[in-house]
C-alpha cells in the first residue's frame, strides 16, 4: 500500500491519498486562478458554473490561450469521453455537465468519443459485445444532459472508426512504446490494442481541424486521471500540424463509503449513485454513506461536522445543491452543527431521487436518436481526409 | 554482417544468407512433399502451377488438412497481401500469380489486403497519402492478373477499416507486446501503430467466418517472411473460435544484381524489374544482371553455366518461360554451354517486355473497377458483426 505521500494517478490506475497540489507539480498543470475563472464569467454573463465556482475543477493547460481567443472570434470546440463498462453514476457525469454548459455559454460544439475498444481491451471480464452496448446505453445518460444534437457529434469508436482511422494513423506514428510505457506504467504484457489506444484519444482532439483543414482549437474537461493521454496528444500535435488541445482537470471526487474514487465495477456498488438505481437502493446507499459527523448528536450540535470529509457534502457539492444559496447554506448548516447527519441525508435523498426520475425520462427521450449523432465514414478515395455522413457542426 | 550461417527472416527484415532447410526447422514448418503437390495436381486435372513444380514454394502448415477437407467439400478461400510502398516488381506477383491459379483451380474465393497503414507506420519517408495511392496502383496491377471479380474482395486498410476493426479489436486483445517484440524483433522505440498492426494482419484469415458465423478454412500463399505474422495468428484463432489459417511458403527471389531479395525502394532500383519499367529501362536491366555464366564463351561452352545462382534463370523459372517445356530447354541449355548468357538474356528480354506491356494495357481494364471491390462497411448496430457493402463470396 502507498503511504500519504505515494499515489499514482494514470487513466489505468488511482491509488493512494492523492496530494492535488503535489499533481500539478508532478504533472507540470496550471492553477485554475480567480482570474481565469473571472475570465469565463464574464463571458457567460455573469454566471459561473459550480462544478467551476466550488473548486471541483482545480488545474488547467492553456486555458487562458483558449479563452483569450475566443474573445478575439476564434471559437473553441468541446471534447469528453466515456470508456463504456457499465452503468453511469454520478461522478461520471462531472465532465458533461460542466461541457454542457459550456456549450451553451460559449456557442462551442460538442464532441462526446465512446471508447468502447479502450474498454473491452484494458478490462478482463467485458466482452466487446457489452463494451459497445454499455456504449450506447452510456450515452443516452450523456445525450440527456442536454447537449444541443445540433452542435453535438459522437466519436463511438468501433463505429466511428473508418471516420477516425487515417488520422489515428498518423498519430500512431509518432508515438512509441517507450512512451506509452513511462506515461501509462504499461509492461510489456500488456496487450497490443491498449498499446495502440491513446493514439484514438487523440483524434477527436484534432479530427474537426483536420475535417475543415484548419486550426480549431479544442478545450477538453475531464479528471486529471485523462491527463496523461492528452501530454501525449501535445506533445505531437505540432509537428502534425494542428493546435494542441488545451485541458481543463477535475478532482477524483470521493465514493460513498469513502473509498478513494467511485467506481462502476468490483465490490463497490454501494460506493456511487448509479443513473439506473431504483429509489430504493439509492436511499439504502445515501443512508449508509460515511459523513464527516460526529460520534454524538451532542457533540456535533458543539461542535459542528466536516463537511470536506463527508460523501454526502460531496453530492451536495458537484451536483445537487440548486443553487449557490442553498449549497452554502447546507455548508454552514453543517459546520456549525445545526444541520445534523440524518436531515442532510433525508435532503440530499430527494433531490438525487428527483434527478434519477427526471434523468431517466430526458434518457428514454434521446435515445431514439442518439444514434443519429454518431460520426460515420471513411477517408476520402484520393487519400487527402474524411468524408462523412451528414453535417459536422465546426466553429 | 551476418555470417552464411546467420540470417534473419522477419516481416521487417530479410538479411543474411538464408538456408531455407534450416528456416523450416526454426519456424517449424513443414516440406511442400511430392504427395502433397500430386494432391493438387490431380485436383488441378493433371496440372501444377510452376511456382508449386519448380520449387519455389517450398514449405506449408497445414496443407495437408486444408486439401483433405476441401476433398471432402468443405471448400476454403484464399488471402494474400501487399504492403505498398512503390511499384510492383515481378517478385511480388509470386503470391498472387499462385493465388490466381488456385483460384481458378479450386473454385476459391480470394480476399486481397492492402496494408497501407502499414507501410506507413513502417517505413520512413513516406506519407500516407503516398501510401493510400500506392495501394490503389498495386491492386490494380494485382487485379490485372486475371483474378475473377465475382469471387475476389479486398481489404484495404484504411478504406475497410469500418468492416475490419471489430474484428481487430478481438485479436488484439490476445497479443501482448512481449509477443510482438520477440516475433518481430521490436525495440521499445517501435511506433503503436506498427505493434498494433499484425492484429490487422490476422483479421482476413477470420473476417469470412466471422461474416458468415460458420468456419471457413483459410489458406494463404506468401513470402516465408511473412509467416511470424500468421504464427501469432494462429497461436490465437482457436481462443477465438475460428480455424487457423494454414499457409503455402516461398523463397525469396534473388534480385538482378545478386542483391538478397529484390527491393522496392533505396538504391536498388536496378536489382529488380517493375511492372512500370520502360522497354528500354528493362532492356538496361536485364544486360546488366548478374548470371551463372562463365568468364569466357570457350569457357562456357565447356562447363556450362549455373542455373541456380543466376538471376535470369530466376526469371525464366519464376514466370516467363511459356510452359515446362521451354523451361526445361533453358536449363538444359544453360547447363550444357549450349545457351550463352547474352542469347538467353535476349530471348527473356522479349518475354519480359512482352508481358509488361500486355500487363500495362489489363492494369488500365481493371483500374476503374478495381474500388468496387474493396470491403467497406461497419459494425451492426446490435454490435453482433459486420454489415458491408455488396456482396462478400464465400466458399
Amino acid at each position: 500500500m502507498p503511504t500519504k505521500e505515494e499515489f499514482v494517478v494514470t487513466p489505468y490506475e488511482v491509488k493512494g491519498h492523492i496530494d492535488y497540489q503535489r499533481l500539478k507539480e508532478l504533472f507540470g498543470t496550471q492553477d485554475l486562478t480567480p482570474a481565469l475563472l473571472d475570465q469565463i464569467r464574464v463571458r457567460a454573463g455573469g454566471e459561473l458554473h459550480p462544478l467551476l465556482a466550488r473548486g471541483i475543477y482545480f488545474s488547467h493547460r492553456d486555458l487562458g490561450e483558449t479563452l483569450d481567443r475566443a474573445a478575439r472570434g476564434q471559437r473553441f470546440f468541446l471534447y469528453s469521453g466515456r470508456g463504456p463498462s457499465g452503468p453511469l453514476h454520478t461522478s461520471h457525469l462531472l465532465p458533461f455537465d460542466l461541457c454542457r454548459w459550456l456549450q451553451q455559454k460559449f456557442d462551442a460544439p460538442m464532441y462526446i468519443q465512446i471508447t468502447d475498444d479502450e474498454k473491452f481491451w484494458v478490462r478482463a471480464g467485458l466482452t466487446r459485445e457489452e463494451t459497445y452496448r454499455w456504449g450506447l446505453d452510456n450515452l443516452a445518460d450523456l445525450l440527456a444532459l442536454g447537449f444541443d444534437p445540433k452542435r453535438t457529434r459522437v466519436f463511438f469508436d468501433t463505429r466511428s472508426i473508418g471516420a477516425m482511422y487515417p488520422l489515428a494513423v498518423d498519430v500512431a506514428k509518432k508515438v512509441n512504446f517507450s512512451t506509452v510505457k513511462s506515461v501509462f506504467g504499461f509492461s510489456a504484457s500488456q496487450n497490443i490494442g491498449a498499446i495502440f489506444y491513446t493514439a484514438l484519444q487523440s483524434v477527436p482532439c484534432f479530427w474537426p481541424s483536420w475535417y475543415a483543414g484548419r486550426a480549431i482549437p479544442c478545450l477538453i474537461p475531464c479528471g486529471i486521471d485523462q491527463d496523461p493521454h492528452f501530454r501525449v496528444t501535445r506533445d505531437l500535435a505540432e509537428s502534425l500540424g494542428y493546435p494542441k488541445p488545451a485541458l481543463l482537470h477535475s478532482v477524483m471526487l470521493p465514493g460513498l463509503l469513502g473509498e478513494r474514487v467511485m467506481s462502476t465495477t468490483g465490490d463497490s456498488k454501494d460506493n456511487a449513485i448509479f443513473l439506473d438505481d431504483r429509489p430504493k437502493e439509492v436511499e439504502r446507499k445515501i443512508k449508509n454513506a460515511l459523513t464527516g459527523g460526529r460520534a454524538t448528536v451532542e457533540e456535533q450540535r458543539r461542535l459542528g461536522a466536516v463537511p470536506e470529509i463527508c460523501s454526502v457534502w460531496a453530492l451536495w457539492r458537484a451536483k445537487f445543491a440548486r443553487d449557490d444559496a442553498e449549497f452554502d447554506e447546507v455548508t454552514r448548516g453543517c459546520r456549525s452543527g445545526e444541520l445534523l447527519c440524518g436531515d442532510c441525508k433525508s435532503r440530499v435523498l430527494v433531490r438525487v431521487q428527483d434527478f434519477l426520475s427526471e434523468h431517466a425520462k430526458r434518457k428514454e427521450a434521446v435515445r431514439a436518436t442518439a444514434e443519429s449523432l454518431i460520426i460515420e465514414g471513411g477517408e476520402r478515395s484520393d487519400g487527402s481526409g474524411p468524408v462523412v455522413r451528414g453535417e459536422i457542426p465546426l466553429p
